[in-house]
């Protein structure tokens, strides 16, 4: 950690209890789109192949159509793309995050971290 | 919780491993602002006068002046009030809200949430 104060936005979107898109599934489907397969994604972000495969399973099942198809071959050997689907809704989540840089940039956050200390002081007493 | 897909936009204000402002502390501030003292605010939040302390004095050490002062006559005795940077701190922190809630009102949440099912879909098999 650094001593800066920070900003800390999370943007989760929920579908029940799964979350249907958060940085982790977004970075996913960049990686799927650049390499063409869930396996050579998950390699990409150093990611079992379960877990990779678990987090595309939870996209498919939270939006309206698949984000990722595989393509004929077996799980782990036929490739895999992102729809045109999981193209729009990676695009939409990319626009979100930049909104929150932009909250991060605006003039709240300024005032604010003027104001802020880098680290807090230490506690004297307590009731 | 409801069936409704959800954007959650979390946002805290980091100050070392402290959370220097967040909604709770917001309220608080704000309810110490209407009661007139720590006791007061928390009771009106439902919080112990141990946890209520405990989170006025997170605050105080986090910025480079008390947001919020006692008034003598003993910690649980005499009253409380927001100070000039605790009323900017606290006007900021919903300034930040606010951009958060003009987020969720955007083209890119409003685009998202019409492809994003109430409810996952159950999942059919595993790798």
């Amino acid at each position: 950690m650094t001593g800066a104060p920070t900003l800390k936005i999370k943007m989760q979107i929920l579908c029940g209890h799964e979350i249907a898109m958060g940085p982790g599934k977004a970075d996913l489907l960049e990686a799927i789109a650049a390499e063409g397969s869930i396996s050579g994604a998950g390699r990409k972000l150093g990611m079992s192949y379960r877990r990779t495969w678990l987090l595309v399973d939870v996209m498919n099942r939270c939006w309206e159509a698949p984000l990722v198809e595989t393509a004929a071959g077996g799980s782990h050997g036929g490739g895999a793309h992102v729809t045109e689907l999981g193209t729009r809704v990676l695009a939409h989540y990319r626009g979100l995050q930049q909104a929150g840089r932009d909250v991060e940039a605006g003039g709240d956050w300024t005032a604010l971290q003027s104001a802020l200390r880098d680290m807090p002081k230490v506690s004297q007493s307590e009731p």
